[in-house]
Parts: C-alpha cells; structure tokens; sequence
C-alpha cells in the first residue's frame, strides 16, 4: 500500500488510546471533561533550556482530526469495539480547548508546553500524535540552537535528509531547524512546502563525472557563475582541490567581475585544510572566496573548530542535527492533571511514581515567566493553579519546589502568561505564525535569557516554582496517594 | 500548507541533485550512463552485522518519480534553471536498472545494498530519499534485530511512536522493527497501513480517572476479559498494583474460567519488582498471568534485567528502539562507481579522500555470500567485477583486501548472488515479498550467522573480500589518482 496517498493521521496513536477510549464510552464516561499536560523532564545534552516546536503540526491534524471508513473497518477486524462505539467515531472531533506556548518559545523541564482541556475519549486519542509532533520539533530546534550559537553568527546550513528517520525527520526536522536558527537547508521539499531556504551545489559525483577536476569546476562556474561553491576534496585538498578551484575562478569568474564564490571541505582536518585554503585563496586574491565545511559536525566540533582558528564561514551540519544524534530522544510526556465532576468543579489528579522524576504537577494551571524590567532578562518561571492571579506590581516571594527553604525575592519585574489560547471549544482561535516569525521570535526570546543559562556546560538551573497553593494541593495529594 | 496532502516524494531531493542534473543537462551528459551504489562503512553500536531494510520504499518513490507543475513552478523561483530544462523534467521518470539485496538480509560493511545504473541525471535525483529510505529502515532494523536477540524468545513489542522522529519514524519505524523481529507494536496505522500487529491497553490516565484502582481495573477486566493487562504501577507497584490487579482477576475473570491475562510495570526496579510480582500472583494461583515491562528499555537493559533473574515475558520496547538512541545513525552513502562510455563500456571510477575510510569501492560488481555445505552457514561475502562469475564447484582462495596476506582457503560451499534485480529499464522486474515473508527470511538469515558473529561485545569481523581482479583495478585507480 502507497503510505503517502493513504496515510490519516488520525490513526497515528497508540493502540490503548483506542481501547481506553472505548472504555470510557462503555462507562459513559467519554464526555467528561479531562485536563492533560504535555511536558518534559529534562534538556537534551545536559542543556540549560529547550525551544518548543511543532504547535502548528498538531494544530493541522486537530483540525482534521476524523476516522475514514477504512479505518472503521480496520478498527472492527481487531474484534475489540462494538457497532456503538464504532458508530460513535464515525463522527468523531475535537470539541475541546487547547492552551499552549508558541513555537520557538525556550522552555525549562516540568512546564505544560501544551494543555489539553476536552472529553476523556478526545484528549486521550490525541496523545501519541501531540507528544510526536511536540518531541519531535522540539528536539531538532532545540539541537539546531546549540549548533547555531556555536557557530558565533555564521552562516549553518542543514544538511541531513539523507540520515534523517523517515520523511518527516528530514522535512519537518528542516522546519524545526529552521526555527532553531539554522539559516536554511538542502532539503528541496522543506523549503517548497514550508519556505525554509533551500540551497546546494555539487557532490563529488559531479567532480567524478569529467575528464579531469578543473573541467569539473569550470563547467560548474560557466553554468552557474553567481552560486559557485565548489566540492575541492575529491581528490587531493591542497595539491589539486583548491588550485584547480582558483584557475577555475580566474578564468571563468574573474572575466565577467563575480567576486563572490566559494569551496567546501567535505573530509580530513577541516582545521588545518581551511587555514592553508584560506591562505591559497587569498594570495591568489580571492579574499572573497568563502569557505564551509560539513564533515560530520555538531555544536562541540564546530566550536572547537573555531577554538582552532578555523577559517569557516559556513558549516553544513547534517546527521548529528537531523537525528540530534547526541541525544535523540525528547522526552515529553501527556498526563493527566485534572477531572471535572458533574458540578464543573476541577478536581486535581496527581501521578506517583516509585521513580519520583516521575511525578507530576497536578492540576489545571497557568505559567508565567517574569522578566526584569531593568535587563529585559527572563528571572524565573512561575507555574500557579488557573484561578491564581500574579500581582507584578509589588514583591513577590518564589521558593524552590524540591528545597522549600531556598527562597527568592523578585520585584521590578513584568509577569507574562507564556500558554496562549490555540483551540475554544474545537475552533481554533489561534493565529499562527509564520515561519521567519517564529524564528525570529525564537532568537529574541532566547536574547532574554542569561548566558549563564546558556552555555553548554554546566549551565545555571533556571527557576521553576511552583506558587504557594499549587504547592501545598500536590504536596496534599502526594500524603494522601501514598 | 498541510504537508500531507502536498507531499511529492519526487522533491525530497538535496537541492545540489537539482544543480547537477540541470548541469549535466546543459553539458549534453544527462542521459551519461552511471552506476552508483548504496553502502555503509560501519554497523551501528559496534555490532557483527546490519539489517537491510527500506527497499519497498525505495521502489514506490522510483515507481512514482515525477514533478508536478508546482514542483516546476517551485524550481523556476529558484532563478537557476531555464525552461529547456523544467520542460525535461515535466516527462521526467526513471528509466535504469536497480539491483538490490532483499530486505531482511544481514549485510556487512563496504557491500553495495543497492546498485542504480541509470542516466547520470536520474542516478543523481534519486540519491537523497533512496539513502534516506534505506538509511533509516536499516537502522531500526538492525536495532530491533539486537533487542529481540536480547530477549532470547520472549516477546518485544514496539512501543515508541510518541517519541518518533516524526509521523514516517513512528510508522515506517514500526515496519522496519517488525523486520527486524519484534512481536508487534503499539501504532495503529502502522497495522493498519503495513500489517504490523498493533496491541495496547491501558496508560496511567485509565487508572487515575476511577475513584480507586481497584474500579479501574475491574471495569477493564469486564470490558475487555480477554485482552486484560493491567499497569500496576500508577501508585504503589506491591502494595496496592499488584493486589488490586490479582482481586480483579479474580472476581471478573475466575468466574468466566479467563486464564489469560497479564500486569504490566512501567517504573521502579524492574527486577525486583517482577520477582516479587511473580511470587505474589503464582500464591494467588495466577501462573498464567505475563509480566510485562516498559521503562526505557534497550537490549542492554534486557539482557541486564533476564541475567538477575528477572521475571518477564514481554518487552515493551519504545524510545530506545524506535530512535536506535544509543546510535541514532545508519550512515549508508550513494556513490559513483562507474560509467559506460559511447561505446557502452563499463569505466571504473572512485572516489579518494583523505580519510580511507571514505575510500569507495570502484565499479559495476557482483555480490556474492559463500554458505558453507555441511554447516549452511555464512562463511565470507565476495565482491568480484560484473562479468565475473564465481566458481563454487572446487576451491577458491580469498584475501584480506586491506591486509592481503591474510588468505582463507573457501572449499565444499555454494556461492549466492545477493542482489536480485528490481527494475529493469524503468520497470519493476522484482516480485515485492508481504512483510510476514521479509521477517522470516530475515530470522532465517540471522540464522546463518556464526555467533561470534552475533554476539554484542567484539564480535567477529565477517569476511568481505574483494576478486583478484576487482582489488587490481582498485589499486590501479589508487596508483592513478593519488
């Protein structure tokens, strides 16, 4: 079967959401109302934050959320779920409330980056494709981060389809890259359908397929003069690569008066190849001439390239971003933090766990973060159950949630709720972004955090505090369950 | 714009395929016959041998190669191609030969796992999604294959897709795991769409929504009396999961004469709490009642938890599998190999590099495994020029290719071409196997192995060696090139 005509999304979820959800239609218990959290317990790459990403994916597939008579079908062949239940999903959709932080938004372990607020059987279907959606983009904007602020400004290019898991990893993980920083792709389809800028010029294949290099290169400079970058390691770098580059760039380029060009390194020591390039190059007069380098790079390499005096302008990162190889798992989370009973009155529900990483923050909530009116500079995140309201204008005292007794007094400060309203009552009421401004809103928000919070290692914990009465209801809960 | 209904699998291409095949046209080379295979330099996680997977993909993207007119409308906005050009790529679709080794075979590094031969504009377009399909397919093949080999018979099941690298990691990655040997998996459109068998029943949200434990589930127990597998770990595993499970089992199922059904531990000590677990249900008079666990397992993790003694009968494998997080990379590369000339002769081309590890092996070549008579097993993998054939009849001396005075003497054994043909000028010549099929020619494959081969730690380094003739021409290419 052709997986790309046939697939609906609506099928992409874990089987027990479906065996759940007909259990909850067999009590007749289906439409109560339910509040679920999407959030994640710690930072890939030891980490001082994340970027959330993949809100406008799981927006797409809530709107389309719906089952196809061929999935009834399929879904009657387990021999699981009654003609009632099957009926019931004929006509199935999202009727509930989304809450959640933009795209691009850095974010710190233990947050609901999504709040799901709808009839037990919708919010828990949902599940698998909101955790995929939101781990997925999550993890490559919050990798493409790391890689570009290693790069101290300069240009980074995504390079990773081919090592990519699947479609989506090299599509959508251009997009979530994009948001993360990355200045564009080689991935065609990214940029045809989401806009991320595609660019790319020659493999070594194309260097093979010709008599000799220079021919290579000068056929590639006739054809495309203004976007001639130049693969110079088929062979030998230094003795045949970036001379024969240079002739081709006399000769072609330098007639009609284009100065700008380029040579990638592909292999070897980029440190020592980029530095003797970069000399040839300019004793040639070519100080124009940039240079990139894309051989299995990562934040730590490029950063110790440039430690090295590398002479780099562009680095095209592949695998290690694409598949975030260093850690490729985000591990966000959906749990339940609340029911309401038949009165609309919000019962908190809290999960134990032998494992205490592993419990979560009940309720209904809302998160703030606060940010210092004198720097502009994010202080701390404040989570408050929905009722709650947080006065900006006086003091407020903020305590950790696990050491009770380091406290922390913040004052001068501006209160900004972070969630914003995505679905009311199945529409959505959201109006999303754009792709350059989310990414442009990623590098502003991320401008407002110290460097303490992020630098690679070691970086600061950024406060997450619980308010005094979420406090003490999970702390009642927990006495209670255990 | 809503990806899923958009996407041309024709356009996952790195823009640079686009720039050399609008070069090779402007060149008059397009239709140049080239060769190119797909190889991988090393098996992920320091493992004996890989996985082949991907290939049904791999034919449906070749099946449906083609641009639409927006795809044309896209390149045309690039400002790099004239119109001669996307007017050729309007009637553009593969014409070449593809051969293959089937998905399911264990292959080793160096060896082509798939060879284009086709005109140099198409063999180029192609490259991208046929290593991604590959790539990521071998990947969680390979990886899948480890953990069910950890699990020494017990079932594995695939439970991962939350944690996906995207909607195609989650259902693609699912197939590839059922090729590789799990049981099953949790993601319904993987079954419904490929056939893999989807399971699932309960998550902590089902336990927390009753008023107790206990009511959570009996309501399952009677709901779904033969599918009845409880997570006994939402509060406390022994004191109250256990109990209430064992209660339940006994008040729904008893009466009914059930004997089948199971609990399921997601967090603690995995070890000790089955042990404990296990006593508690056999006293209850629950023997047949499975044990399951699902906390971040790996095959690690499994061959760890079976050598304490550990009581389980089912893993449920998620992040860990369905990303091969501990190497998340199958590094497969596409190169040029060859070209035929105006007279249809075969030219070897390679490709050097600075690291010889990115040393290619040049040339059309044919791919053999010798199986020894009296065993059946794999002795060495042979690769000889197109037009030789391999005498199986007496004895045959092979070599080390880098340390050539390595010889083996191979004798009383049958030598079997690995690759089969898949198209034949454009069309598919190659009968696709039903996935069933795929997983036990892999099992039985996987059986062929020598255990020093399989074994995790420092396995064996299977022979693959290079004829007499193909090792000249390498080295003569070297001599030429260097």
């Amino acid at each position: 079967m052709d997986r790309n005509e046939k697939l609906n999304l609506s099928m992409l979820f874990d089987f027990y959401e479906m065996t759940m959800a007909n259990g909850y239609f067999r009590q007749g218990m289906q439409d109560r109302i339910t509040y679920f959290d999407v959030f994640f317990r710690r930072v890939p790459d030891g980490g001082g934050f994340a970027i959330a990403a993949g809100l406008e994916q799981l927006v797409d597939y809530i709107r389309d959320l719906h089952f196809d008579e061929d999935d009834i079908a399929y879904l009657r062949s387990k021999n699981l779920f009654e003609e009632d239940f099957l009926d019931y999903l004929r006509t199935f959709r999202f009727t509930g409330d989304v809450w959640a932080v933009p795209e691009g938004t850095p974010v710190f372990p233990g947050e609901p980056l999504v709040t799901v607020r709808a009839p037990a059987a919708q919010a828990q279907l949902i599940e698998t494709y909101a955790l995929l959606a939101i781990n997925h983009q999550s993890l490559i904007a919050t990798k493409a981060n790391r890689v570009v602020r290693a790069a101290q400004g300069r240009t980074v290019l995504e390079f990773g389809s081919r090592r990519a898991q699947g479609v989506d990893g090299a599509v959508v993980g251009a997009r979530a890259a994009y948001i993360g920083g990355v200045h564009g792709t080689a991935c065609a389809v990214s940029d045809e359908i989401y806009g991320v800028p595609a660019a790319g010029t020659m493999a070594h294949s194309w260097v093979q397929m010709f008599d000799s290099q220079y021919e290579a290169f000068k056929t590639y400079c006739e054809i495309y003069p203004n976007n001639a970058i130049l693969l110079v390691d088929t062979y030998n770098t230094l003795k045949s690569g970036v001379p024969d580059a240079i002739r081709a760039f006399n000769e072609v380029l330098k007639p009609r008066g284009i100065t700008k060009c380029g040579i990638r390194l592909d292999s070897g020591d980029i440190a020592y190849l980029s530095k003797e390039a970069r000399k040839m190059l300019d004793a040639a007069g070519w100080q124009t001439c940039t240079i990139s380098a894309s051989n299995s790079l990562d934040e730590e390499l490029i950063r110790d390239l440039l430690l090295q005096g590398a002479k780099l302008d562009t680095f095209g990162v592949g695998e290690r971003l694409i598949t975030a190889r260093s850690e490729p798992v985000f591990g966000g989370v959906y749990k339940l933090v609340a029911v309401e009973d038949a009165n609309g009155s919000v019962i908190p529900k809290i999960k134990i766990s032998e494992n205490v990483s592993k419990i979560t923050n009940p309720h209904y909530k809302k998160l703030y973060r606060f940010y210092g009116n004198d720097t502009g500079k994010a202080i701390a995140d404040y989570m408050t159950v929905y009722d709650e309201v947080v006065d900006d204008s006086g003091k407020l005292t903020i305590f950790d949630p696990d050491a009770t007794w380091k406290k922390k007094e913040v004052y001068d400060f501006t209160a900004k709720e972070l969630q914003v309203p995505i679905f009311k009552s199945g529409e959505l009421v959201y109006d999303l972004p754009t792709l350059p401004e989310i990414r442009d809103y990623c590098k502003a928000q991320v401008e407002t955090l110290w460097e303490e919070v992020k630098r690679f290692d070691n970086p600061h914990r950024y406060y997450v505090d619980l308010s005094q009465k979420l406090w003490d209801i999970k702390h009642g809960l927990l006495e209670k369950n255990s």
